[in-house]
């Protein structure tokens, strides 16, 4: 049970209003109802905090009120930072039982850390080494030489090729691939293809966070690397010997082909393509569903495109591709009287 | 056993031709052999019904032949909704015995209802509802506090996490994921992302269909939500916090963010992306491949582009930039000439 | 243990340098170490191969080195395919036993032939049939009817729907779906759709590929058809009754709509998207990220845009479309000078 002025002390925010209300936990703040706390983020969703029946709301300390607020204010310096203390504080997370669930099969040739977790139907082969505290949910797959740090959580149904080496504090989100073979075929003079082995692994640096059914390919020799701290979403294709550097984020169905290679600190928006075997400096950001063919050099560029531009360059070309229409009607209009001038037509 | 004329009477069409050929079953107009039953609706297969080796053919009541035909016709009022009758008269589904298999774990905090069939090394946890008539197929995890509703469908390798709820009549396709976590995370100084707890859910209301490897994220707050009659091809991204209106048909690979509200009766194409935080009126078609990165307040609107346009502003503005060489050809002859005017150049 | 002659023999080339050096496996240029083989494709790479500590490179007959190279040469016809042999040398496969897991759900109306392996957890209906020499990983499922041909290899998670057929020596990676429901509905006059059975299925032929966490629906009627030799990557979408013919390439994320034919040796993008009911000629590139809405007739095409043009047409319009704020900049120039000369004004 928590009070608005425990909530604010969590925070280390500055109350205004009631400081004794019993906070049954968060809501958004179009849908809060009494006793719940809400938050604003987004100025698009200022109109709500003046008629939200949420109890409290936390607000950065910037936010000037146009109107009267009925709620109880807990004003903080980074919004977002304290949303995230608050969910923590109410999350309900699903917990499975320490040990290894009687119809798990595991090798007796792997090696297994303290209080680890491992759930019904999942597969863990020989030489697999889990670390510490880490948890392995239901018909999970680890292949032969599997490593798995500390702390790391591989939700169900995800399948980890052999030799494939996961960081600390990593999450797996389900039915994700680790480790499959990457897309490598040389043509026959037939117009056939053949297999070119892929016999390299992937590496999942510490603090990585994978989402739902996205894949990363082996590399075909050494590793396909995902750095420290990199966030992936869902449905992401990451191919073979790519690298994603430290704190780079990539948002659903984007697309990495083979040896890219991805700077630090980059963001990277949904359903974007990048061609293989290109570079991209850090800071670099790219807009959804845009596609890159060549590499970027200089850092914290923001492109924007297919193939892409520097944004505002996309933006401005593409006000004037609406207009195209009547750009056509004025060249033939010059055309036209210019053709009266020079030969007397009309 | 099925003859023409009693196929005719099922369909309330109109038979030309013979009523007493025994049908084996249904096949394409391309390909249909004797003994089968095919249809025409699109148009552009209309040359097949003059050669085709099928013994029946079902046809719209408008249709006017062009030729002779040799198959005896049906004629009905609407193509579609007749090949769907057919096609359940002849539909070989996969069957589960009713009960729970010995090799699955189903929690004993469970409530399981009536012919409930529950596959193979499938995991079903702790406060677990599954309603009448439901099929649960192998390989299935059902998370903590999971409610199913009557006559769902859940086919093999299905996730869905905690606390998410599925309606009646729901069919949901193999290796899908639901509610796994949604993208959120809040930056540090240091450069590196702190995760945003997501103590949301997923609801799906019933009579939705889901395709295979798509993922729908639990809400940070609140819940993502898919309203009754939806239809969600393969490899979609539905991001938390998302809510798809009534009746709503969205094709493969396409990605909705965080936040977005689609309105009813939309038709979304393959590919197509939706930014953050926008609501699509009702009646909303996009085109394939199109970016859309701002409310569309009309109803019935059609779009396309990247940005997305007006669908016949697109097509008119990508017709000019096809012939954008000739239309700066123009442009340099025109300064030319001018030049020529002014400066007596040439 | 093989030594540099060893190897220069098997990849029938021609050895400069140390015949006796002996190699303990391939690395790449730009981080192989003493004791391995390296090798030199992309002439992007050429610069590392005069300061690589690799002890060998493998490169080709015409490779012409501008300065001294250390490392023993061995040069060959098509380093591809050798690096593909290399590879295969020191190849380390995934090994299962032989015989069925007994954690194994496997039908007695299920037929298995000699030297198959089938893993922990994996599902195996009635009526299946298994050639000799196949591997099913681990929870791999195999609804009513399914045939899996000789040599093939299914990689765990993969689930396969009721009566597809998949070919000998074929490749199925993770968790990757084949024979769910075709997209199919027909709308009622209340909006809603009306599920339209999905009664064909898949057909895989020979020597076929297939990635990670792709989705190949069975056909409402007939079959969709994988031909002989195709290979598939990664969350690629395959609509119903989709034909892609043989020898044909698709690179991760594309999207083929339903009833689309793609002739033979096409080499398609990733995240390229094909409108159904379109037919592609054989030997068409598409370039990644195109959209594709209309046939393709003459062979050997090469295309490229949203939606597609002839790939050089779309570079140049595209070249103009990035030039275009300054197109309008004179023709604006151009009217101003007109209406001085027309009007006197200025």
């Amino acid at each position: 049970m928590n009070t608005t002025s425990q909530i604010s002390q969590l925070l280390q925010g500055e109350l205004i209003g009631n400081p004794d209300i019993v906070i049954t936990g968060p809501s958004r703040i179009e849908e809060g109802g009494a006793g719940t706390i809400t938050f604003l983020a987004n100025p698009k969703y200022e109109a709500f905090i003046y008629h939200t029946q949420a109890s409290a709301v936390v607000v950065s300390k910037e936010f000037k009120p146009e109107k009267e607020i009925s709620a109880t204010l807990i004003k903080v310096d980074d919004v977002y930072q304290s949303l995230s203390t608050l969910l923590q504080l109410y999350e309900q997370q699903e917990q499975l039982p320490i040990g290894i669930a009687t119809t798990a099969f595991v090798s007796n040739k792997a090696t297994v850390g303290k209080n680890v977790s491992i759930d019904h139907f999942t597969v863990i082969y020989d030489g697999v080494e889990i670390g510490d505290d880490a948890i392995i949910f239901a018909q999970v797959y680890l292949g032969k030489g599997v490593k798995i740090g500390s702390g790391t959580k591989i939700y169900p149904g995800v399948k980890i090729y052999h030799d494939c080496v996961i960081g600390n504090n990593v999450i797996i989100h389900a039915n994700t691939v680790i480790g499959s073979d990457g897309f490598g075929f040389s043509k026959s003079e037939d117009g056939s293809y053949l297999k070119i082995p892929q016999n390299g692994n992937v590496i999942v640096e510490d603090d990585v966070e994978i989402g739902s059914n996205t894949v990363i390919d082996r590399a075909s020799i050494g590793s396909t690397i995902i750095r420290k701290g990199v966030k992936l979403d869902n449905l992401i294709q990451i191919a073979h010997n790519a690298e994603i550097g430290e704190d780079t984020v990539i948002a659903a169905q984007a697309g990495i082909a083979g040896s890219a290679k991805i700077g630090r600190h980059c963001i990277i928006g949904g359903q974007v393509g990048l061609a293989g075997h290109i570079e991209i400096a850090n800071g670099t950001m790219i807009q959804a569903k845009s596609g890159l063919s060549s590499s970027v050099k200089a850092e914290n560029t923001r492109l924007y495109g297919y193939p892409a531009l520097d944004y505002g360059h996309y933006l401005k070309s593409y006000a004037y591709f609406k207009k195209l229409p009547e750009l056509a009607e004025k060249i033939k209009k010059l055309e036209k009287e210019l053709d009266k001038i020079l030969n007397g037509n009309g």
